[in-house]
């Protein structure tokens, strides 16, 4: 059984999860992935009896009767972060605070096709996709154990290549979006508005570090990007939940998009992909807003970042979303 | 001139700088380092030309009159994060907050020999290096400019493969030590006690986490390890600064100790140490305890990490303290 500790210090909730994890090192420092071969591959059509069984999928009219024909499927994680069941059995050890690793760890597996990314998929399997990470979130969502979901996908980071993405249900609210719900919490305080919206605002008017938009999304590279060519996705629209009125045919058409400049600009780097959305619990619906952060992996630093949180990023935000538009600085 | 820019949301300084920064991609996935020729290199003696001028130098007697003899050389980063020179020239850019990104960033360049690493280079070296690092961080103290002074080594990391270190003097403090007295603080108000102490209590009563101590020096792999094998060395005594009262020939001899355990264990691998401080403005001198955090690099995540703040790890600190001991689990 896996177990959440808390660090006594920063109380920060660090899973110990003894089982060889098989979701393992991207190569960070090279363009190169570990491309598993089609025939390998367990999330291809036809290996179906190689995940554990499946907990949903979109399926097109007259595909019912086979379990070999799917368009997007979400299954069990095999090597789960958290297991569904049981109780968290929250207690102390020694001076430490623990309790069990509780939660779900779902797979989606976004096409039948192995070879596919969100630059070459089709914008309508881009909307499935987004479709089912709405369904698995509002159902997890009445799961009362879990404080907070979170969905991320590594693009061509991973040792299975085929295209998926993990939706994670945990028993507690993981500290970068505390740290934010903490911000907005006290910008809101002093301005009475949301600083999302704030963000918005200056960036339309003023237009350096904007990517892309169109009516229902804007993307834009941070103001303080702590990685090149960090770009962020955010509802133009005060959306604190990323499940409450999805506008599913505006984002993924933003989605690959901006995934087609990254995938073109910067060569198919492994990216990660991370759906920032309010906390289960307390829904900060005036204070938050839902967005995605996205961190091309194209640098890494000098272990500064880890051991100081403090980041040194070499490519200016401004200069990165010239280059992602495609002109010159 | 680099830039400092201040993420609104979670109000963390990022360092924004457009030079090419030459400290770059440590092989995360592998533990193939690159390794400059010894004939190429510019930190070994001889090449004293192609480093900006010596700040600070430690000699054996007769050495003077000699630049290229040396036992431990300071040079300025020839890339630096932060520049000396000139004021921080605080202000507002829109909705968001700017500075120059003044600091210091000087390099120790550890030992004439090449090929050095902390588990081949004598005890006596050792202790000249962190005589180093003390000199020079009680002189970076004196400008008022600064308001942290940090120490960080990458093992086999880095571009230049010649063992060195970086000091870096910030205008700010940074986030994890900023987050780490936070901490220290609130249980400290709890209990009228050191966090820090406790846990030294905790750890040499239930053994099953300590690598190894000596009189002055306690490591140990802590209880909610962020990373694989991470291990922190801290002082038995409470002692919230780096450089006061430092032991150094036992901090020496427990750093050899420490780095020949994971060197033999793990094969040499990238590793980060992170010298961990009081901040210079505030000393927390009842509540904050200096301690070194060393992360071994042998596996990456998913980027579940960067996108949640939270962290999954594979092997029990438990397991890790087993190992790094000799000991079968």
């Amino acid at each position: 059984m896996s177990e959440l500790r808390r660090e006594p210090i920063t109380r920060r909730w660090v899973l110990i999860t003894p089982e060889p994890l098989k979701i393992s090192s991207p190569p960070y420092s090279s363009f190169n992935f570990p491309q598993t071969e089609a025939n390998l591959c367990p999330f291809c059509p036809g290996k179906e009896d190689q995940t554990p069984l499946e907990i949903y999928a979109i399926r097109r009219e007259g595909m019912e009767q086979n379990p070999k024909e799917w368009l997007v499927r979400v299954v069990p994680n095999k090597f789960p972060f958290f297991r569904i069941e049981g109780d968290l059995n929250r207690r102390p050890e020694g001076m430490y605070d623990v309790m069990n690793g509780i939660g779900a760890h779902e797979i989606v597996i976004e096409s039948p096709t192995h070879d596919e990314n969100w630059s070459t998929m089709e914008e309508s399997q881009l909307e499935r996709v987004l479709k089912v990470y709405e369904e698995r979130y509002i159902d997890l969502k009445k799961d009362k154990r879990f404080k907070h979901i979170i969905i991320v996908k590594s693009q061509f980071g991973q040792t299975v290549f085929h295209p998926h993405s993990h939706i994670v249900a945990m028993p507690f609210v993981p500290r970068r979006i505390d740290e934010e719900t903490g911000g907005a919490i006290d910008y809101y305080r002093r301005k009475d508005r949301c600083i999302y919206c704030d963000i918005i605002n200056e960036e339309i008017a003023c237009k350096k570090r904007v990517i892309t938009e169109n009516g229902s999304f804007l993307s834009f590279a941070p103001f303080a990007s702590r990685y090149p060519f960090e770009t962020w996705i955010i509802p133009k629209d005060h959306i604190p939940n990323f499940a409450e009125d999805l506008k599913k045919a505006s984002l993924a058409k933003i989605l690959k998009e901006v995934f087609t400049q990254i995938n073109s600009l910067l060569s198919h780097p492994p990216s990660s992909v991370v759906f920032h959305t309010s906390p289960l619990e307390y829904s900060y619906s005036a204070e938050y807003h839902w967005h995605i952060e996205i961190r091309p992996r194209v640098k890494e630093g000098m272990g500064f970042e880890w051991g100081t949180g403090f980041f040194v990023n070499s490519v200016t935000p401004e200069e990165a979303t010239n280059l992602l538009r495609g002109e010159s600085g």
